[in-house]
């Protein structure tokens, strides 16, 4: 029983990584090509992408190549409904980067250990920070993962700071946490991509947990102490209006 | 070998089952709704909750309910770049509309027992048919089903027909389903809702197979033998002109 229920989760977690498979690159895919990607046995992939069919969630076009179903279109309306901002949300983001000298402005969510972008105003300079709704970035790094990490514990953060290419990241990784916490925001230059820098404010729920993190990116050379010294009061000041309107993952 | 095999796809069901739980009238869920919902014990739902919060496709969000998570917005952003059509093939479906009176063109794909509307044009009239894209319809009515079951064999046809609330609809889909291919076109008037009628012809992938039904829909006050007789014209055209451009799925 216990065997067959961690099959379950295994079989689960394989349809799931089966699908992933399945992105901008790879619209369509071959068996072939799924059996090679997975290195599962064909005969579990054909399984699989049956079920899959029989859900709707994969589709076979008829000229061997198989896409994403009509199946996801029902749950990708559900899911935009669920994260799309009220539009006093998304207004809130339009004032902050037009209050912050035009800058791009981000909304991050933790997903174990990533961080989603949620929403985003992008800005007006022709150098900007471009995340997509939906794109994954890792929680290591970055003003808006320490943010989002401020309830983590140390454990929770050491098996994060774990995922990064540098020795020896937890401590510094946790120093940059309670940084964050004693501050109310964080400010991180180059952590991942050099050049790149970040202003992050932590949005709470109702209840007061950690919801999410807005933050402002763009390119160091304009995220100078003077330039994030102006940054912070819009920043700070939009953090407490959308921990207020209280939206995030909706509200239904 | 084979019990744990089928309890990995009766896992991956179960799991797509209880994504199913959220829809628009329930856009989050609790654990214990989704106990009583899905009639599994508690144990089986958290674990699974467990494994779809892992993989971002559920997420707690902190005040109890649970809801669609992020993994789903790339998923639907995918489906929606799979199933958007050209502008070239959205402009036949408006242009068919304005040629027979301004009622709505649907255009749908067979999705195992149903049929599922991946493109639509809503009429101008002001009482109009509306199928939401994603929407899925029976399989065992109307024309659009006539088409796509074109080229199913008889044990398909019955297996659909046994999903009518009628007795023995066998008989009856198959002669439909019959005219419909030696006709090339199929009419339909109420039968699955009274007052609602629809004409429809096949899309064709480029290797001649069925891929897609295009169809006119409305009430069947205004689809009068004389109307249908000046639908057809510009239907079968664009039937013709959506197998020419052969993108129903995507066509990378």
């Amino acid at each position: 029983m216990a065997e067959a229920d961690s099959g379950g989760v295994r079989s689960v977690q394989r349809a799931i990584d089966l699908l992933a498979l399945f992105d901008t690159d790879h619209p369509s895919r071959s068996v072939r090509e799924l059996v090679d990607a997975t290195g599962l046995p064909k005969t579990t992939v054909v399984r699989l992408v049956h079920t899959l069919e029989q859900t709707g969630l994969l589709w076979a076009r008829g000229d061997g190549r198989i896409v994403p179903g009509t199946g996801l279109l029902r749950w990708g309306e559900l899911a935009n409904r669920t994260w799309r901002l009220p539009e006093q949300a998304k207004r809130l983001l339009a004032d902050l980067s037009a209050a912050s000298s035009g800058e791009t402005v981000h909304l991050y969510v933790r997903q174990q250990a990533a961080r989603v972008c949620i929403a985003r105003h992008e800005g007006t300079r022709s150098l900007r920070h471009v995340v997509h709704v939906g794109e994954e970035m890792p929680l290591w790094s970055g003003a808006a993962s320490h943010v989002l990490l401020s309830d983590a514990d140390g454990a929770d953060v050491a098996a994060i700071a774990a995922r990064a290419p540098h020795d020896d990241w937890s401590d510094a990784l946790w120093q940059r946490v309670r940084r964050a916490v004693a501050d109310g925001h964080a400010v991180s230059h180059g952590e991942r991509e050099p050049g790149v820098s970040g202003v992050a404010a932590p949005v709470f729920t109702g209840s007061g947990r950690m919801s999410a993190a807005v933050a402002l990116g763009g390119p160091t050379i304009r995220f100078t102490e003077e330039a994030v010294a102006g940054f912070l009061p819009p920043l700070l000041e939009t953090a407490r209006a959308l921990t207020t309107l209280d939206c995030i993952g909706g509200t239904a």
